[in-house]
Parts: structure tokens; C-alpha cells; sequence
């Protein structure tokens, strides 16, 4: 097989070098099975050559292109949306589930349900216009920092997964996010931190209502969920936003387990994997009991379906690169 | 101005050479105006120019590519549909909206409301698996004829409209479809006829769901409507499938004028244009009645919002093709 060359473009030289792919990556069979995969579909003349129109690779994000531990960022963005609106709202002080989040300060709000969280992110993304809620989410990734890393949230990026994300440009793959987070957040970091632009990035959403506002058209967020894109809503998504079946697909939870299903069958060679957090000391240890990130029914499935395990501890040399990161999310054109 | 050059790539040779661009375009205000702007936004260097990632186009389907007469083509499919299913159907002979398709025979049924139009498309399009609609639609597309022209519906695309999607793909910038049709309908021919793959493809669509048959993931097509993507629904998909304000904007009846607004507050140099079918002779002339394609509203803002209005018997030297499409829809991988 002769791979097609890797182009020399200055973004990606440090990132994804001939002589070096996946250098964080350490040497054994997780990261043998992934070039080995990468050179297969990309061997022009070769029977397992994938055209480049196929070569589709989805990637969860919170928990598999960052860190979601102790909590997902967007939900400690919510809580410290509640914490900035609360003078404006003293009623939150004596309303559930507000009061939860300001009675527990600058730490993490207990026993709240599902509804709850709902209801937060309504307080906190609603009601305002699409444009205004880019400027927002982008001014709190500029500022905030991580409780344990002392670093912004698009610096808590895993360093080897920038590599296999600029390994796999090069070599003709698009890139997708799909993410149980909200589209209209992620869209604030994903094309500077990933080189992922908005038209790749899939997530959950509330609804939209288009409005003239003197002539002039905005979008308006609603309270109203759109679409969970979350378990079964990531392949149901998959379909809607893309319309073909990856052929790797990467994720770390049980909510990523329909989408692994779903790339599962491709006719096409495929390759599947879920990131186990098992490392405690560089970043987390967690599967089966966690506020964020359970993984259980995607492991127990992963033998049977052949999908590639990949450990923290074991097969990644580095986690965070040791620099912090030189992009950051900046203003955007709309 | 130093535009940037054209790549010689041999399927878009004959289409898009750099010694005739938009050959099938009358020389005029229409054809200067779009060259001009192409010019403008890709000249490195011009305070005018536009970097790649956002050049972002945006084409109607309906009217805007193809023709939309007598009716809306995929409107002509659910009515085949309805006669091949007949057979399994025997109440569909005195059940409306069905016995209306059934005793018009090969012609237009009259008298469907925009209900009995939901009814017929639910009875046609769910209740089956993504990849069975897929190879449905497909089927027909190779068959059916359209009924004054006698050629396939794939090959009533418009040639100048090929023309200034293959100069745009030259000079760098990304094309979608936004249509008020069915996404999976339009999924079928899109990437073949007008090299634009289905992730680039928005469309009205229904509910999905995801589940197991024996293990193997399969998507549903459901009868509840998931989105209407035509008026205000269509910057509502735009936010929600491609995050980016288009900087051209190509429709042709008052359900573009939303999208048409959204982007004409772009910060970007923009370029919106409306095609008025006044050709009787070639294809039709319509706008303010008709079953398919009503323009009045979007006319009479072109004024005010300096659209540019391209009249097809004025700047279109050609209309279709001379010779068949010789691309056509054929199977689909998954």
C-alpha cells in the first residue's frame, strides 16, 4: 500500500508530521490499529481505499475531545450564567432550582433533577438572540478558568486527539462534532480550537424563531427543546446534519453507544472507539459511577462489536499539551 | 484586482474554464454583476476580499436549479407513489386525499389542501427505513419523465445555474442547497447532478427514530413533521445546519425572502439574487399566481434591499443542457 503523501500546510506541521503522526500517542496497539486504519482507507489503488467523499470521521466532545470532569463545561458555564443574572432576578434566591445554584457559591449545585438543568439552561440561553448568545459563551471561554487545571476550558483540549484530528485532515477525512452539548455553544470555540467549522458541528438545540426587528432579521432563541442530541438523537442527527455513515467515529460514554451502533454497520471499512478515563492522576478516573460520562453499556458492547478501547493511562503519552493552547476563540463574523 | 485562478480539475473543465466563465449567461448587468462580485470577494489582497470560510453560498432547489412546473417534482413522485401503492391500498379508492390522485389518472389532481398534501407525503414517506426511501427515490429519479420536456427531472437542472456552481467551487467557496423539498428526496440526485454532498443539503424533513432490528441500527422515517424548511424555516436551518451568514444568496419565490433578509444584513460583501421565470417559451413564465414557486413579496423587496433580479429570458442564453445529463443518480453507499 502507498499512503497519500501528508501535505506540509504551516497549521498542521506541528500537529500531524510525516516523520511523526500521533506523536503523544505511545507506541502498542491502540495507536497501530488507528494508523493502520488511516493508511488502509487512504492507499489509493488499494481494495480497502475509501474515496475521500466517504471519509467521514465523527467525534464525541466532552469527555472525547475534552475534559468534562468534575462537570461539563457548559453546565458550569450555565451556573455561572445564574450567579451573573442573579441581581437581576432576586426572586432566584427563593426559587428552585436557582437557589441551589447560588446557595452552593463558586462549587457544584447538588440534587438537581433533569428538570432542573432544563430549566437552567432556558434562564440562561433563551430569550435572547442567537448572535448575542455567540458573544456571551465566547467572553466566559475567554475568561473562565478550570477548578483543578488553572486553564481555560479550549486548553483542557486533549493533545493526542488535536493529532489524530490533523492526521486525519491531511489525509482527505472530514471532521465532525457531534456532541450532546449545545450547537450554539460549541459553535463558540469549535472552529478556532478544532478547525472544525460551525457547518460540522452537530449538538443538541432549543428552538428557533426568526424575527424582524425594524427590518432588520434576527434569530431568537426559545426555551423550547429542538433536538437531544444525545443517545439515539446522535444517529438521528448523524442523518439529518450529515447523511452518511462515518467510518471512524470516536466517543467515551454510553451516550455515544447508538452512534457507535449506527457506524457499526457501515459497508465501508470502519473503525470504532470509546476513550476510557482511567487516569486519575494526569486527569480522571471514572465509567460506571459519574455525573458526567458514565460508560457501562458501550464498554459491555464494545468486545462483541469489535470497537477499539483506548486507554488514558495507557496509550497517551501526554494528555494536555504542555503549552497552553496559542488559538483561543475570538469575535466572529456573522 | 488579482483574482485567484482557476484549478483546471477535469469535471468542472467544461463548466467553469477561465477563458468563459458563465458561458450560458448573456453578456449584461446580471452576468457582470456576479462576476464582478466573485471577482471582488476572492481577489487576495482587495480589501474585498472574503477568506475561504466564509465564502458561503446558498441556492434554493426549486426554481432555482431545476424546474418547479408544472409542479414541485417531488409533489409528481408522492403522486406516482400513490398510484404504485394502490394496489395494497384498496380503501385508498374512496379515502381523500388518495381517491383525488387515483381518478386523475396520469394528470394533476385538484383540490388538495396543504392538509391532504401531509397526508400524501406521510403515506409515501414514512413508516420505512432511511436507506428504503433512499433507494425509492433514486428509482424514480431514473425513470420518470417530465411531462413536457421528456427527460429526466435530473436532467431539467438549469445550465447557467451548473455553470456558476462549478466558478464558485473554483474560486473556493461553499455551496448548499436550501430548499423547502424533503432532505432524503433531495439527498437522492444532489450529490451526482450538482456535486454538492448531502451534509450540504437542508431540507423540509419528518421525525426520525432510531432502533435495533436484530442488532442492526436502523433510522425510521416517522409521519410527524420535523421541520419546514421554506419561509422563516429556512434562516432557522441555516443558523441550525450551517452556523454562517451566506455571502450569495440564490432563490426565486417568496419562500426565500426570509433567507434572502437573513443574509442581506451580512457584515461580509453579499450578493443576493432572485430568478424570474418569464420565459414561456423555453421553460415558464410565473410569479404572482401559480401552484408552485409565487413571487410578489420577494419582488417587490428586491427594490429597497438591492437584490439582484435575473430574468431568464433576458440572461440566460441557454436554459438546459443541449445534451442529456450524463451523470444520473445511482446507488448509494452506506
Amino acid at each position: 500500500m502507498d499512503p497519500a503523501p501528508l501535505p506540509s500546510s504551516h497549521g498542521d506541521r506541528d500537529l500531524a508530521s510525516e516523520a511523526r503522526p500521533l506523536r503523544s500517542w505511545n507506541d502498542g496497539a491502540v495507536k497501530q490499529a488507528l494508523l493502520a486504519f488511516v493508511d488502509a482507507v487512504t492507499s489509493e489503488g488499494a481494495d480497502t481505499c475509501v474515496p475521500p467523499e466517504h471519509r467521514v470521521a465523527i467525534f464525541d466532545n466532552d469527555g472525547t475531545l475534552w475534559t468534562e470532569q468534575p462537570f461539563y463545561s457548559q453546565g458550569l458555564f450555565v451556573f455561572d450564567r445564574i450567579r451573573a443574572l442573579a441581581a437581576e432576578h432576586p426572586e432566584w434566591k427563593t426559587q428552585r432550582p436557582f437557589q441551589a445554584v447560588l446557595e452552593a457559591g463558586a462549587g457544584m449545585p447538588h440534587g438537581l433533577s433533569e428538570h432542573d438543568v432544563g430549566a437552567l439552561v432556558a434562564a440562561t440561553h433563551a430569550g435572547m438572540t442567537t448572535d448575542a448568545f455567540d458573544r456571551i459563551s465566547r467572553e466566559w471561554l475567554a475568561t473562565a478558568r478550570h477548578p483543578r487545571f488553572h486553564r481555560r476550558y479550549t486548553e483542557c483540549v486533549y493533545q493526542p486527539m488535536l493529532e489524530l484530528l490533523a492526521l486525519l485532515r491531511a489525509r482527505g477525512f472530514t471532521s465532525y462534532i457531534v456532541s450532546g452539548g449545545g450547537i450554539d455553544f460549541l459553535r463558540a470555540f469549535c472552529e478556532e480550537v478544532y478547525a472544525i467549522p460551525p457547518a460540522r458541528v452537530v449538538g443538541s438545540s432549543s428552538q428557533v424563531r426568526f424575527e424582524l426587528h425594524d427590518g432588520r432579521p434576527v434569530l431568537i432563541k426559545l426555551p423550547e427543546l429542538g433536538s437531544i442530541d444525545d443517545g439515539p438523537g446522535k444517529p438521528v442527527n448523524i442523518h439529518l446534519h450529515i447523511g452518511k455513515r462515518p467510518i471512524l467515529t470516536f466517543g467515551n460514554s454510553d451516550g455515544d453507544l447508538q452512534m457507535l451502533q449506527y457506524a457499526s454497520v457501515s459497508e465501508l471499512p470502519h473503525l470504532e472507539l470509546l476513550l476510557h478515563h482511567d487516569d486519575a492522576e494526569r486527569e480522571y478516573a471514572y465509567d460506571r459511577v459519574s455525573l458526567a460520562g458514565r460508560l457501562d453499556e458501550a464498554l459491555r458492547e464494545a468486545g462483541p462489536r469489535k470497537w477499539t478501547v483506548v486507554s488514558m493511562k495507557r496509550d497517551w503519552k501526554e494528555v494536555f499539551g504542555r503549552h497552553p493552547a496559542t488559538t483561543s476563540p475570538g469575535t466572529s463574523i456573522h
